[in-house]
């Protein structure tokens, strides 16, 4: 794994917490990006080499929206750049990690991505992305 | 802030977790510390520029025991790494973040370290983090 990509964040209003995080930062959102096969609005900060994603659920099924229904606001999932995301993925299996979609799908910011389940890895849902090469 | 110097995560378990998420990222933890003054041990991975930092409380008082007797292991804190906590603290307040010591403390790993209240960042425990010159 090469570097924390992004720390997933759910918020109630993109609107609100864009406004509320730009302030923490000193500086705007720079892209907002729409992933309707999540049920997510999405709107991305630099810091440095990493990057902040702020998550609004669309609709009462979107997986933010029910996360915020029953932890509240805050941090959703944690996002690890990696090289070889289907490599990763047999790795981790091999380990004991129970990857949730084993067959890597089309996220945010022009990503394949994988999720391993909060149980197998101390209650943190991990991401694993791999940019997409145009 | 320069970067994402660290993410904070409650465990039950150092010695555990220290072995899931050496499996995790495919190298060991290479330190830890403990902190008396916050009750709690802590052990350090590396990824890439950024750090992964594992808390297990050391008492019933300790902030790590209380949040996962409330939440659960999982994420605890977000820390970025500044360059002058005391300039980012007042600029914070005055941004209506409410900052929880307002004089910064030692922490762990050589950082002089101060908190900003979730509930003024969306649910997100914030940590400000400045490298103490030797």
């Amino acid at each position: 794994m090469n570097k924390i990509e992004h720390i997933g964040i759910a918020v109630k209003s993109l609107d609100d917490s864009n406004k509320l995080f730009a302030k923490l930062f000193g500086e705007t959102h720079y892209k907002i990006e729409e992933v309707a096969s999540e049920g997510v609005n999405t709107s991305f900060f630099k810091v440095g080499e990493n990057k902040i994603e702020l998550l609004e659920g669309t609709n009462d099924e979107s997986p933010i929206t029910k996360f915020i229904a029953k932890k509240g606001e805050g941090i959703h999932h944690i996002a690890f750049d990696v090289n070889d995301i289907k490599a990763e993925i047999k790795r981790l299996k091999k380990e004991g990690f129970k990857v949730l979609n084993e067959t890597p799908k089309k996220g945010a910011d022009n990503k394949l991505v994988a999720f391993l389940h909060p149980k197998s890895s101390n209650g943190v849902l991990i991401e694993l992305c791999q940019e997409i090469k145009k």
